[in-house]
This record gives structure tokens, sequence and C-alpha cells, in this order.
């Protein structure tokens, strides 16, 4: 555990995921929440346990499944309902019985949402915050509240404001944030505001800023100037409407900027993959624009100043990119995927910088692969397969002749196409060579990659009985930027499981069909090599 | 002309077109221009004539074809050569015989950067600024001096970077600008230091920030609230690296935070237009999550608040999006209820209010089709369908009979699937009725998605000949949860434009050809509706 003074704490997975678009699997929190934790968040905040079944699921599961070296599990709830009972209370009961060590409650601050929104008394609503953070205590978790609509509800009635933080402090809240839930907030109201309420109440303050202004990173930088002493954020900024505050750019302020130590040594530089690898869990391409983290963050235009940087980084760049696992870049070529590939190598016990021949070669060849529109933030079965090829042991059970799909659809009842009832059939045709034999294969299936799926199985089944364990897990599809769409490029992950794991594999081609197949190939050669079977 | 007190400036076609991707044409240039005088800021700066030949040919014809009611062309360009005189030097009589009223001069202001960069001796820069202003003002020009990595200049030698300051502001500068240009600066470094050069100088200062903290709106607005009264801006950030800071949010700040009118009476509710007209005109997909004047800026989760947020908008709104020319948006989830689902209904210009069976019957057969894997949170035009369907004014320009799709795939070199090189076919048949009449088409495309399009197209372009405005934008394919792999519901999302405006539709399906397809029907369906095609 680290020191306590400083909070980092991300709530993409609650906040976050109000993000219009994002819509999450539990299977995806979870990835998260690993990634997050690899960055050193002291806090995860993972959703309202009780709220929904998903996120009921989330607790349940990650008790089991996570193994975190640096941050502590937050469940988020609201304060009991107006008239009863914390004692009583089922939603309160499903925060005391997540498993979380800590509870986010989120409180009411401004008078005009206590009366018109949840339509109980003022007092009511301080005894809602106090009789919530004291069971919840009691209880053995730590609490925190989070103070909605606090900024306007300051400037339209402080002194209730400031009642509601004393509330939540005096009950045992360790920290009361503040926060600016519409968003309209800028530094200098902000600065202002949380100097009057630490000067006022004494009360360990934290801060959540939405982005509608612009300013959520600012405006977060301005509550910590202001003696706040933890900062609520999402990865990427995601979050409702325009979003949270940018998880990465706080931090890169905080560390770079202030010098201050808040996250544990060694995890800043992962900064760049965590990114990249939760934009492509969430599927939403990653911002080439970002702050630290974008493949254009330290990108230089050619020309003018080209050998001026090269003698003088630190004249033309306003910290230096390796710090948060970003590279400076002076050409059109992609290195975002540079930090994964040093690490897959490590993990396969190869120390590409000891072979400056083959970590060229692998770097080259990751670029034009990148240039092509493939991504291996997210797929390491496929950057394995491709360094095992680099290393001169490439990974083969079978060879690919050709494969035809069939889809045919028909409608039985013309109604709408929303609702109509019909039938359709997908068939898929393989035609392999498995240990020096032609085979053939067909098979049906709900759809393209389905019927692929099976008749890759069929035809392989007898030679490699253990197919059987593999299973299609999760299957993402991304038309990529630069054309427009279906005349575009497409990408395809692919994650299948054998119970005792996942892995990721990515396929790009003209269309979705094509991208699928290449990324199946991969995941069924990957999936063979985990079972231990001897190559072809 | 505008009051001169407070300069929004803006440098979309100068600094702004640095941004990795931009490329833009002199009729680009031109039509922006106009879009940023609609928007009426009080400066344009147009590029850098004598630079490059696109530029000179921008001012050439800015003087014959754009009409500007409220802003002034700025050229930029750079001081004299170092041991030369302004009256010889090419580029300065480029700037001075450039037509435009005002030059921006870049200067350099960090000790670092003359040494090393310009190679030239502190006192020649001092001279080099003091020449050139003298000589762009004695022939009839304003200028402005932007101070080129000012903060950190600032930084490193305050008493030199204070002597460019003074060196310009002597010479007849009218504005001496402090550029934050490797973009590294946190809004509190911003506000002290344009506090200290303001007292030390007195000349008159304006701020150009880069975004690489994620802070440069709020570095904008840092300096205004020190003291500067001229702001460089960029629409939509664009700019080098991560960007620049965005105009629109800082105009927005300005005008409906500070409350200072800053643009000329009525030009503010053109934000949203003119944000999105330029994304249209740069190439680049308009921000969906950008301050004000993003498509989700004002987007409200239903269920939970639907109801407080028709009585009281304001409680959930940082600002009237009306202000801005944006609208508030109620995303349709799973948790809609009544309420959200009839203002959802009036933003389509549907209205639903008085009848509450209606209103009653499309809520469950939302709720319904969600629970199927619908999701209309981000499909208008699915909802909008469903909503005429429900009123009984179904929209329908064909029956669909059947189709099948064909893909097939020969690796002709069979090496690694990440770089076999291969022929692929897809191939489409639909089976439509139009107007009556039984159509059959086959068409060939890269996927099944662009083979079903063709195909539809070529069945129904003889009927329908505005289908060719029709154009596939965006196609998102997500693998819903439930049950796992290629076994689950596939949902898509379909994006069509034809010029005018954008439509998303989404279908749900055993997989992704069949979901494509119903996504792709209605996108038809809503595509020629658009289009003012009378229904079959």
């Amino acid at each position: 555990m680290r020191d306590d003074s400083f909070h980092v704490f991300d709530t993409t997975l609650r906040d976050g995921a109000q993000r219009e678009g994002i819509n999450l699997r539990v299977s995806d929190k979870l990835a998260i929440a690993q990634l997050l934790d690899d960055f050193g968040v002291a806090f995860i905040e993972g959703g309202w346990p009780g709220a929904n079944p998903k996120d009921t699921e989330f607790f349940q599961r990650a008790s089991r499944e996570l193994t975190l070296r640096h941050a502590q599990l937050t469940a988020f709830g609201a304060t009991r309902r107006a008239g009863g009972k914390a004692a009583d209370d089922p939603q309160v009961a499903a925060l005391r019985d997540s498993g979380a060590p800590v509870v986010t409650l989120v409180a009411k601050s401004d008078d005009r949402h206590v009366e018109r929104a949840l339509r109980t008394t003022l007092d009511e609503n301080l005894a809602m915050v106090a009789d919530t953070v004291s069971y919840l205590r009691e209880h053995g978790q730590r609490v925190f509240v989070d103070c909605e609509h606090f900024f306007d509800g300051y400037r339209h009635n402080p002194s209730y404001a400031l009642d509601v933080v004393r509330a939540a402090a005096e009950a045992g809240a360790d920290v009361v944030v503040l926060c600016d839930t519409n968003g309209g907030m800028l530094p200098s109201d902000v600065f202002r505001t949380v100097t009057e309420v630490r000067e006022a109440t004494g009360a360990r303050l934290g801060v959540h800023a939405q982005d509608d202004t612009g300013c959520a990173v600012a405006n977060t930088l301005a509550a910590v100037e202001a003696g706040a002493t933890h900062v609520q954020c999402t990865a990427n900024g995601y979050g409702e409407r325009v979003g949270n505050a940018n998880l990465f750019s706080v931090v890169g302020a905080l560390a770079l900027k202030h010098g201050r130590d808040v996250l544990p040594e060694g995890c800043l530089g992962e900064m760049t993959r965590v990114s990249h690898a939760i934009a492509e869990i969430v599927n939403l391409a990653p911002d080439t624009h970002q702050p630290y983290v974008g493949v254009s963050a330290f990108a230089h235009k050619a020309g003018l100043h080209a050998s001026a940087i090269k003698v003088d980084p630190d004249l033309y760049q306003h910290t230096d990119p390796e710090l948060v696992g970003n590279s400076m870049r002076m050409l059109v070529s992609d290195m975002a995927g540079r930090a994964s590939i040093e690490l897959k190598a490590k993990e396969l016990g190869l120390d590409l910088s000891g072979d400056r021949t083959l970590s060229g070669r692998v770097v080259d060849r990751v670029k034009g692969l990148e240039l092509s529109g493939y991504s291996f933030e997210a797929a390491d079965a496929s950057l394995e397969l491709l360094l095992r090829e680099e290393m001169g042991r490439p990974v083969r059970y079978f060879g690919t002749e050709s494969w035809r799909v069939l889809t045919e659809r028909r409608p039985r009842k013309d109604t709408s196409p929303l609702t109509s009832e019909y039938e359709s059939l997908t068939e898929a045709t393989v035609k392999l060579t498995v240990k020096g034999e032609r085979v053939i294969a067909t098979a049906e299936g709900n759809g393209p990659v389905n019927a692929l799926d099976r008749a890759l199985r069929s035809s392989m089944e007898g030679v490699y009985p253990e197919l059987a364990r593999l299973e299609l897990t999760d299957y993402k599809v991304r038309i990529l930027e630069g054309s427009s769409g279906t005349n575009a490029i497409t990408r395809t992950l692919i994650t299948f499981g054998d119970g005792a794991g996942e892995w990721t594999t990515v396929g790009v081609g003209a269309n979705v069909v094509d991208a699928s197949w290449v990324a199946l190939e991969q995941a069924f050669t990957y999936g063979l090599l985990r079972q231990g079977y001897p190559q072809e």
C-alpha cells in the first residue's frame, strides 16, 4: 500500500462508462481494472453494486480474478433513502456486502437538487449523509463522499453546501469530494471555492471535474493547488457529455510539472500503453492528439526545426516522451507499438536491445504493419507470433489453401427491419493442409466468423482434439480512418479463451470477413501452441 | 470595425494547418476564413506570404474574393535576417506587399533559441525585432509580435525575455503575444508570468497557448485574468502535436462564464455550425465530445433524471445549448421512461405528449428492442423510423424478399497470416420489391456491407436517382454480452451522410452480416425520406 497522503482515484469503470457509445462487458471491466492497476492508481471505482446486475457481478468476479498490486477497489452508491435508516436500506446493504474495502457515496449538496430532484428536506438530506457514512464506517469500510453539484450549490447557497461537507466529515468520511457535476466551472472558480471550503471546514477534500468548459484537467490541478489531496479522473477523459478530467493528463501534470510523486515507482512509463489498451477495450480509436499519449503528442513536422530538434530536443519538447512511454516522432512512421514490443519480448525472455539487427527488424515489421492498419496494443498473441517468426521459430499447425463464406437471409414476415422474422443461413468452406494432408471441411454457423470457426475445428479436430477447449469469447471490429465507409480498411480483434486464460489476435483486411479470418487463423495457431502440440 | 479593447485572433489557417493530417487548398482556406468571419473573430491569420506559393495566392485571392464583415486579415512572418536590414529583406517585403492591414511577426524570446537555433547574438535579435516592427509600421501596417518560446525563455532568462517584449513594444507593436510554443505550461505558471511581464513592461499583452498539457484553454483564460487582452486560438483546437487553444472553448468561457462581450452581436449562436463546417472542410470528423459544440456536449442519459431535466434544465446544464447553436439531446437507453421518449420525439419534430397510449407503446417497444440488443442512444434515425411506425406512418420505399452474400479468399503466397498475399472476392445478391416491381441485383464489393450497399443502389437507382448522394461514412460493430463469442448477438451502427447531414441506424442480428443488413436497410430508408421521395 502507498502512503495515503495523495489519492489518484480512477472512475473509468463507473463515471467513464457513462460516455455515449461505451458499453462494457464484465470481462472488459476486469481487463481495464488490471490495466489501471498497472498504471498505479490508488483507487479503482468499479461500479454501483446492487444498482445493476453487471456491476454486482463485477465485484464478485473481481475478488476472485483480479490481482491488484497498487489499487484498492471502490464501490459507488448513493446515500440511504429519505425517511428510512441506512441499516434497512437494500442499496446500502449492497455496498456493505460488495467486498470493496472503500465506498464512494454520492450525496446532494446543492439545496435546489435536494428539494426539486430528491424531494426531501435539507435537514433530512444531511441526516441521510451522516447516517449512511456512519453505518458503512461501523461495518469496517472506508468512505469517501462525492458532493454532487457542489460548485453550483456553493454558488447558490454556500452555507448549506458547507453543511453537507461537515456532515460527511463529522460522520467519518475520509475525503469529501467536491464535484463539478455540470462541468461549467473555470480554474479560478475552483481554486477560490476549494480554498474557502478547506478554510471553513478543515475537511480533507477531493475534486471531481467534468470537462464541459474544456478545463477539467486545469480545474483538477487548481483544486490541488488549493489544497485538495484526492483527484477523481477517468482514463482518456471518458465520461458523460464532453467527458471527465483525463487521468493521464492530470497525472502527467502532477508528476512532471508539479514534481509530485503521485504514482508508484516505474508506473508513469506505462501511461501510453495503458491509455491505448483501454481505448481498444472500450472499442474507441485512441485519440491521436491526446496530451502525453497521442501518437501526435510528440510528433514534429520536419523541415525548419528538424536538425535543431535532433541536437536539442529539450528546446522543442515540453517533457521527455520516454517518461510517459511515448516517443518523439519526426516522420509519419508509427512508433506507438514499441512499448508493447519490448514488454512482450521481455515476457518471452528475449532482450531485443541485445540483438540490434533482430530488434530493428521487428520494429520495422511492426511499423510497416501498423502503417497498413494493424495495432498490437491489445493483441499480445499476434505480437508473440510475429516475434517468434522474426526469431526464426515461426508457429505453424496448418496451411490455408482457400476459404469461402455464404450468408443468406430471407424474411418470413416482412414488417419492419427492426422486427421482421426471417430465416438466415451461413455456410463456410475451408481448404487446409494439416500435417501434410489436404482437408476440406464445410460447416454452418450463425455468422461468417462462427461458420469459419466451426469449419476450422471440424477440419482439424481429429488431429488436435484439444481444439475443443478453445472458445471465441470476444470479437471487435473497427473501420479505420483515412478513407470512408465500407471502402476502408477493417481491423478485427478476436479474443479466445481455453479456460486457463485468454489471448487476443488482430487481423486487417479489405473487409470484415477477411480481417476476421486473419485474426481467427492466428487465434487457432496460438491456441494450439498453448495446448502444447508439437508443430508440423 | 469593433472596439479594439479585446482581440479574438484566429490562427486556424496558419498554426492550425500544422495539425498532422490537415492539408488545405487555397479554396479551403478562403471558405474557412468566411466561416471564421461569420463567427465574428476580429483577426484571421491567413498564412505566411512569401514563404510558400499557396499562402501568397491566398492573400491575393482573399482581397478579391472574401467579404469580411467583422475580421481583418493578418499576414504571418518572421523578423528580418540577422545582419541585414528590414528594408532589404525579401521576406519582410512579402509581408509589406501582402495587402493585409495587420502583420504578426514571430520573434525569438528564449536566449537559448537565439543562440542555438537562430545562431546570432542576443543584441542582434533585439535589433531584428525593433527594425522589422518599425519598418512595417512606417509602411502603414499594424504589427503584433509573437514571442516564440516565451514562457520557457522567461523561466530560463527572464531579463532577456523582457528585453524582447520591450523592444517590440517600443518599436510600435500594438500587442506583444506571449507564446507557450512547447505547450508545457499550466494555468498558474501562465497567470504568474503574464502578471509579472505586464507589471515590468506595461506592454499590451496577448497569449498563444499550445495544448500539450491539456490546459491550452485554461492557460488562455489565465492570461486574460492576468491582464492579456488578445487571445490567439484555432477552430476546434487544431494545431501542431496535440493542438492549440480551442477558439470555441475560449470564446465560450469568455462570453458565457466571464460575461465578456468578445464577439459581435448574434455571432455566438453560430458556434456549432461554424465548428462543424470547418471540420468538414479540413476533412476531419467533428469531435462528438468537444465542449459546447459536440453532439454529445449536451446529451443526457435518460431514466433517472429525465423528468427532472424536463422541468429544470438549468440544474443539469452548465449553459443553455441554444446560446452556442447546439441543442439538448436525450439519450434513449434501456433506462428510458416515457418522459425521455417524449422529449426525444419532440427533438425529432414529432409530438407524442398528447397521446399517453402511444408514448407508452413506444416505451415498451424501445425497452423490448433494447433487451434484445438494440441501442438507440447513438441511432437517432432508427428511433425516428420506429416512432413513425408507432404513429401509424411507417416509412417504406422497398420490400425485401431475400439477400445473400458470398466471400471467398485464396492466399497466393501462404507465409504468415499477417502478411500473406491473397485474392479476395465478395458478391451480394438482393431480391427486392420496389414500387410494385420485383428487382434482382447482384454486385461485387470489397466486403459484405459494401457489396450489399452496391446491390441495393443498383436495384433502386433508376427509381430513386438521389441515392447517388448517400454515402456510408462510418460503420461500427459490437458483440453483445449474454452469450459468448460468435454465438452471441451482434450490434451494428451504420452512419450515412448526404452532404447536408448525417444519420445513424442500428441493426442487431445473429451475425455481423445480418446485423449490418438491418442497419443498412434503415439507413437507405431514412436517406430516401431525407431526399423527399414520396413513399410507395
